[in-house]
């Protein structure tokens, strides 16, 4: 039952296909600059919840990787990415600046003390590149104009020792999404960072595509959400950007009940059917990692009908309002979000989330699974 | 790093002894009814996200297990767990009452068509319990009045067939944390099931815990939250209770910022410093599991010192003020649940949501490690 998908309540699909042409179609904005800046595809969270180990190979064609934390790189060369690792914390504590093992990393620090950490360690065998971050908009990590020029200067001083490889400057955006998202951080950053040699890094997914531009001057791009499909700019789906959906959640109906009118239904009653009502109910819920503050009237497909949700989310399952549709069989299949109709975008704004948090809060329970576009439903196969 | 903790951002520590107290209290609660009830452990999701495999061994005394779904079943069988196992989603599809393989299972059933299912199926080898879940309070799964005779029937055909092995009856309450969760409830179930044979089961942890007769005439109780040391019960935590909390959450200090007055910080400048405030970064955020609406305010230890969040939790951190509290450094260890002095039960009020949501939400980015009580954080020991 479980090679083929039947006896699972919920699943998630993934479409490393989706992944490599969102590279792609990045590639294209980056390349808008000249000379085209190289990309970071960033799989924080395991790839934003796909998967890293799916999703790698589609990634081939990145320059690099972008990880959280080193444990995450050293993941990143258990599964054979041989190439460059930012790690966006770049130090967590002392002892990780005396055990910088792997070849290629490349550290971004945000404050004073990683350095002391990496001068006090002794010298690595593949010395790491650092990338000073600034403290840009997000204003509560990087340094800051009054201590980004000595940072450096204590950075040029271990370049020369040979106890590192390079110094980039690493700028982050608070708010690409906006026409006006990227002036002002832009001139900040260029102002602390003039007249310092080294490569620098900014644009996220938001900045490569709200603002054709933006990439003019950065060498590295850092792109994450966009990789998987789904849009950062309020009220624009991925598609509508040219991206591809890189995962799909799936389950099923698991109990059909007909409620009269006036009942209280759920937990403490706290769904009243003000009429009567085809109640359906999905065998998925937040121990699956779905919001169960999302409310009455998040969107679902029930056997390819547009369904929305009547809110009550509980560990296991979550209502539907069948009432309006066609006949719907238990058994039926239910996609959370991922498709063409039912963007993961559109999910986030009815429960007030963003894609991102959706994408990378699915729990161990979730069965994961790569597929490609156009595949049937694998529980289809075996009912 | 990864054997003793360093190197990792967020870690769950898990705490085996917590949960044999917490059962063993719960059968103290359920003793009172004379004959005493037996128990239904409910594990389901991972045993509300502390891992079946870690907390298994403390549920040895527990009659029976509960789970969600049939492959849960097989991962408590393959655990080694050889009693009783009840299965609240029963059977999901007519493939699965075909390969009914294992012993000793108990399957709730909720509609008609998992009878059909049943009788359609080859006879299991081991026949299966069956028990008729009554639609009671929560109202949009299980048989109605109407229909719950007629099931009973049919159960008591495929009985007399040899096709399962015995017929129980099963109410859940939808309100059993309130004076009055139970009265009308309990009339009702008693009204469906009277004369009929077989053994009941009801109450979850808050009927046992609010209601100090319920398991009078019921023959399982089937605790859940309880048994990981958190309180269904509104306002009052589990300690109060005489639980003991199965997991907390720990991570770290990696930042510190002194922001000025009027400065706005964080994505789209959210957070507003209306004076000079000392931000600390949590490496926390809804990556792990932790939810991204959590508001400013919510609570937090940070080196054993009260703190509150700033909002604006991030994939892979979120802020909270230090402003008043002793100098802090980085590396600082921080609790985000589940010791005496922040209870998982506070931490969900602030953020509007029930403990088993934050205690089922971790994602696998999560170290999870078993751990006993007034251990030391294994970051401490490598700092």
């Amino acid at each position: 039952m479980d090679a083929d998908g039947c006896g699972s309540r919920v699943h998630a699909r993934i479409y490393p296909d989706a992944v490599a042409h969102n590279l792609a179609a990045l590639r294209v904005l980056a390349a808008r600059a000249t000379p085209a800046p190289r990309i970071w595809a960033t799989v924080k969270a395991d790839a934003y919840g796909h998967g890293l180990c799916r999703v790698l190979p589609s990634l081939a064609d990145a320059d690099g990787l972008a990880v959280t934390q080193l444990a995450d790189a050293r993941a990143c060369r258990d599964l054979g990415w041989t190439g460059p690792i930012l790690v966006y914390a770049g130090l967590l504590d002392p002892a990780e600046a005396d055990r910088l093992a792997l070849a290629g990393l490349h550290l971004a620090l945000s404050h004073a003390a990683q350095i002391d950490w990496l001068a006090a360690a002794p010298a690595a065998a593949a010395p790491p590149w650092v990338w000073l971050r600034y403290v840009g908009d997000i204003g509560y990590t990087g340094f800051d104009d009054a201590g980004y020029a000595a940072a450096y200067a204590r950075c040029a001083t271990l370049l020369a020792q040979g106890r590192i490889a390079g110094i980039g400057h690493l700028n982050h955006y608070g708010r690409a999404e906006h026409a006006d998202g990227l002036g002002q951080a832009d001139r900040r950053f260029q102002a602390v960072t003039r007249g310092l040699p080294g490569p620098r890094s900014c644009c996220n997914s938001a900045a490569l595509l709200r603002h054709p531009g933006a990439a003019q001057g950065t060498d590295w791009v850092r792109p994450g959400l966009a990789l998987y499909g789904a849009s950062p700019l309020p009220g624009i789906d991925g598609a509508a950007l040219g991206l591809r959906p890189a995962m799909s959640l799936h389950s099923r109906i698991v109990g059909i009940r007909d409620v009269a009118a006036g009942a209280r239904i759920g937990y403490n009653g706290t769904i009243v059917a003000s009429a009567p009502l085809r109640v359906g109910l999905v065998a998925c819920g937040y121990g699956d990692g779905y919001p169960r503050h999302a409310p009455a009237g998040t969107p679902v497909v029930v056997d390819g009908h547009a369904a929305t949700t009547l809110g009550a989310v509980t560990m296991d399952l979550m209502p539907v309002d069948l009432t309006a549709l066609p006949p719907i069989a238990v058994g039926a299949p239910v996609v959370l979000w991922g498709t063409p109709e039912l963007p993961v975008e559109a999910v986030a704004r009815h429960i007030g989330t963003i894609a991102a948090e959706l994408l990378t809060s699915l729990t161990p329970r979730v069965r994961v699974m790569s597929a490609r576009a156009g595949d049937r439903p694998p529980q289809a196969a075996c009912r």
